[in-house]
Parts: structure tokens; C-alpha cells; sequence
């Protein structure tokens, strides 16, 4: 798309903050390992926004209610795309961007990445038109660091079946429609190897959760 | 974007159907004209569907609420574009191109080049990213025909405000807002002399009325 107005917040870095995102498929542990990172930053004496998408916002919610609630119907692939990146544009303007100008690290439950296996792969538009799709909706906001947490079709599903309540409208899909997109993220981390850091969601937690905790504090240029 | 899979509805035209959109400010007159041609275009034979964005599904409602209530705060111009092309996408999908393959007449008041006018110039986002945005939403539907109601901003002014109930966001927006909306779809239309008629809104009705009818029969291969 053409270039925007400079009014409107298009910077591609996170400016004086630190972004990080968590990406994999349900049942890899991103709401454990996003938890855990957020209260040892804190611990650390760091100020965090603690997100998660679709989602964030009032607004975000309800769209996230709209994309998730089977009682309106099918929804076709491109309404999804949309609703997803409408809740994006809303949760960055609100939430995202004004965290990182205050110098916060802002720690997200999914990002543009789950949009493009989701909706680019899985759903078949195509990941050239979805990354155009969010880069409209987002201004061009890229992640300082991205956590894929990777894990098997088969371990995801059994994680998933073990949890409380009933299955959503993505995780009622079937075991290949999880292993192309777990295949999506990888070639997505293959792409970006200075942004992304691929984990096996099946070494132990408190493994996981240190050697992120100090990846962020390398990263975001704290040692201490 | 790039183009999409095969599954997905691109088709550029209106297949057996005939898709009729009008445009213009508030105060134009839209709502009357698109009810006098549905009326008209059933007497005459014709199966119609009348609809209207946003709005045209329940999902497309609700979106179409959260644009135009007061109650979420300040919604920013890209946030605002993708509501709107979301709702349209849906629209679209369950209701526009089901009828036109059908071979129905649609009525829609507002389409694409509302969002061009009001989201791409009134907001500043720029006509070709929001055009793009649009052509990913309605898989490059285009109107048969598009009827642009000019009317000036002093004229739409008194009209909207000798109508019931209050202003909502859009409505509210000073003359010289109302103004650049004017110009903008003046321009469009400009664009597309071959799809768009621009009437003087000020003409009386029944006379606006009886020559969109001739109009779209002529153009829908209908004299009768």
C-alpha cells in the first residue's frame, strides 16, 4: 500500500520500549511462558504491558467475540482476516504503541505472525496479502523479539483436550490443519532469524522460562 | 495484493445480476432514492435486494454499531477504515454476490467509494492503500452502476438537521469536512465515467427518481 500520511503512527521500531511477542499453536504454553516472563520483569524492576490478541481492547474484544462465537454463522476467510486486523489496528493504537513511547516492554499473546499462518496459510489468502493487511493495520509495528514456542500437532492436541472448557472454532480443527501451521510458523522464523527464537514447547517450563527471561534482558539492553 | 486462491469469490463483475450503489454526503438524499428504485424495479417485475452500508448482516451490524457509537471513544482513522472494509467483507459474501449470482437486482446505499471518500480522503489514510484494503474485503467486486447524489454542504447541513434523533460521529463533522467528502466523490466520479452518474440533489425527487429508473433498466438490459 502507499505510504501514509506522517500524522498517522507509522514507525516501524518500537521506539524508547521493548516488544515482544509469544507465537505457536494452541497447547504450546504461550499464556504459561507469557505469565511467567511478565511477573519476573516486574521482579526485575521493569515496568510491563502484559497482552494478548485478538484482543487488548474493548473494542479488540468484542471483534474477538465476533471471530471466535460459532453462534453467528460461518465466517468466510476474508472477514476473519479483517476482524483480526481490525482488533490489531485498535489494540496497537491503544495499548501497543502508547506502551512503547513510555519506554515499557509491552509482552503480547500473538501478533501479525499468528495472522499470517492462520489466515495467509491455513485459511489459503496468501501471506503476501494478509502481511499487507497488517502492515495497514499495525503502521508497520514489527516485534523486537518473537518467541515461537514449537510443538508437535499431536502434543498440542492432547494439551489442548487436558484444558477446561469447550474447544473454539481453531481448535476444533484437524490435526493437519495444526501441523501446516505449525509448519507456517517455522518457515516464518526461517525468514526473520534476527527477530525470531524457535523453543521446543516440550522442554520443561521452568527451563523455557529462564532462557527467555534472559534473552529479554539481553535484548532489551538489561543485564541486571 | 497479491491474487488470491481460486476458491475465493474474486469474480470483478456482477455475474447474472445488476449491482447499483449510490454515493453522496448526508442530506443527499440516498435513502429515498434507493427506496423509490427498489419500489419501482419490484412493480416493474424485478427481484430486488435493498440493502445498505455498513451494515447488511448481523455480524456487519454490530460492526457498524461499534463505528458509530460515541460509547468506545475516539476511534483512529485506521481502525475506523478496517471496521468498515470488515463489514463490507461479510456483506458481501453473505449478501451481495449470493444475490447478484442469483441474477437479483442489488440496491446498496454506500459502497466502496464511500470508504474512499470518507476513510481515504476525509481521514487522510490515502485513496490507493484504502482502494487496496477494499479490493481485499469485496475480492474486487465493482458496481455496475454507481448514482452520485451531489448536494452541497450547506444544503446537506439544513437537511440533516431537520431530520429526527442526533448527529452521530460522521454527521457531526464541520462544513469544510462535508465539503473535501463532496469534492472527493466528485472526483471518483470523474475517475469512472463509464460506471458512475453524478444528479443534482436538489432536483425534486420524482424526477431524480424516474431517471435513476430509466437508468438502471437501460443499463440492466430491461427497457420493458
Amino acid at each position: 500500500m502507499s505510504s501514509s500520511p506522517a500524522f498517522l503512527p507509522t514507525a516501524p521500531t518500537s521506539g524508547r520500549g521493548f516488544f515482544v511477542t509469544f507465537e505457536g499453536g494452541d497447547g504450546s504454553g504461550k499464556s504459561t511462558q507469557t505469565s511467567r516472563l511478565t511477573s519476573s520483569l516486574v521482579s526485575a524492576g521493569r515496568r510491563v504491558v502484559r497482552t494478548r490478541e485478538p484482543g487488548g481492547t474493548p473494542m479488540a474484544e468484542t471483534l474477538r467475540g465476533l471471530v471466535l462465537d460459532h453462534g453467528h454463522g460461518p465466517v468466510d476467510a476474508r472477514t476473519e482476516a479483517l476482524l483480526y486486523s481490525t482488533a490489531r489496528a485498535s489494540h496497537v493504537a491503544q495499548v501497543i504503541r502508547p506502551a512503547l513511547q513510555r519506554g515499557d516492554v509491552v509482552v503480547c499473546d500473538r501478533f501479525v505472525d499468528s495472522s499470517l499462518a492462520y489466515q495467509g496459510v491455513g485459511r489459503g489468502l496468501g501471506l503476501e496479502a494478509v502481511a499487507e493487511l497488517n502492515r495497514f493495520a499495525s503502521g508497520g509495528l514489527v516485534p523486537d523479539l518473537t518467541v515461537l514456542l514449537d510443538v508437535s500437532a499431536e502434543v498440542g492436541r492432547s494439551r489442548r483436550r487436558n484444558g477446561p472448557g469447550q474447544e473454539d472454532r481453531l481448535e476444533s480443527e484437524p490435526d493437519d490443519f495444526h501441523e501446516s501451521i505449525r509448519q507456517a510458523f517455522l518457515s516464518l522464523a526461517a525468514a526473520s532469524p534476527e527477530r525470531y527464537v524457535v523453543l521446543d514447547a516440550g522442554r520443561p517450563q521452568e527451563d523455557l522460562a529462564q532462557e527467555i527471561l534472559e534473552l529479554v534482558l539481553r535484548r532489551s539492553g538489561g543485564d541486571a
